[in-house]
């Protein structure tokens, strides 16, 4: 019994120093960007005594980045499959595209203020070598699966090349649009307001004729 | 005359050093990051055995930011100018999307390949105290002025707010967007593709129905 409380405290005590290693290399990032930050900084900045805590817990960068990311995603896509759940078979653009926005923006506006995530995803974003790890972790979640083939199948008459170059435009849309609300240090609007005015536009965007 | 000519071969050696000092300042930017470079990494990188070459030539790193801006600009500004003299009084959205988007997409097509531009605005466009210097130096020129003016008048039953998020997101599509073409090193499209399809779609995007 002490030995299994013993066990279970340490667990604990890991468990603790792994989300203060993951909140404060969040923050790190997304203030100073991945190249700028090394593991032993974040090691530091979080208050350890070993400079090699993040090796220790994470191993690498990427596998740092990576388990931020799936902390988010796994709320993110909880969020998503409530949402998806209401609209499945709807054939209405719209529809869809809240099931993309919304679990993003209601998950930044539960997480409290101030939040990192969208500034920290936008240099994820930005970073051809990281980028893969946020779309591999997003891409692996039925919900968006589903929410992208909703889309795919009310946008079928969409020529390749135009869904996919709107498909690129709603990701640098959601992306840097939500880094950028989430950096006004007096936001003029709630994340809903922001949620429904970019739900608006990217289905207007999404809809648009095709020139030639 | 030979001091004439003396003074004028110092002038021109003088421009050839800061057009190297800009071209380098521009690409090391790019790809590093306004924040991880220095004045003197760029005098070396130029060739320049003075290591305050940049200093001496420019001042500090925003002068540098805002010469680059500038050059740039001035080139994007002309070709507006042409485009605008062909829509004016035009009340259809598109025709002013089309001044907006296509002085900047020719004018990166012009530079050839590659180029570092729109890798440059979107690191200036991701930093809020050097952003500033961007939007300054645009909105100064008349033509983005003018079609800002006639996007305005076709878009004036467009409540403020959604006037100011759609905005932001424009801008948000145009540097990111013109960054992430500029970056592809196996481009699926032109320039004027890639220009077509970004006015195709943020015209729907401006003329998209707001909600609530």
């Amino acid at each position: 019994m002490v030995t299994e409380v013993g066990r279970r405290s340490r667990s604990d005590q890991s468990g603790g120093t792994r989300q203060l290693i993951l909140a404060t290399a969040e923050r790190l990032f997304a203030e100073q960007g991945l190249y700028a930050v090394s593991n032993r900084q974040i090691s530091a900045a979080a208050g350890q005594g070993n400079n090699a805590a993040v090796g220790y817990h994470f191993g690498t960068k990427a596998d740092l980045v990576r388990a931020i990311v799936r902390q988010h995603t796994e709320r993110i896509e909880e969020l998503r499959a409530e949402l998806v759940a209401r609209v499945r078979g709807s054939t209405n653009v719209r529809d869809w595209v809240v099931c993309l926005v919304c679990p993003v923006t209601t998950h930044l506006d539960r997480l409290g203020d101030p939040t990192w995530y969208a500034r920290f995803g936008a240099q994820v974003a930005a970073d051809p070598a990281f980028r893969d790890i946020m779309a591999e972790e997003s891409l692996a979640t039925p919900a968006l699966r589903e929410v992208l083939d909703g889309l795919g199948r009310c946008l079928a008459d969409l020529p390749t090349h135009a869904r996919h170059q709107r498909g690129e435009m709603i990701r640098l849309l959601m992306v840097h649009g939500c880094a950028e609300r989430e950096r006004a240090t007096s936001p003029k609007s709630t994340w809903d307001d922001t949620a429904t005015g970019m739900v608006d536009a990217i289905t207007g965007l999404l809809t648009a004729p095709v020139t030639g």
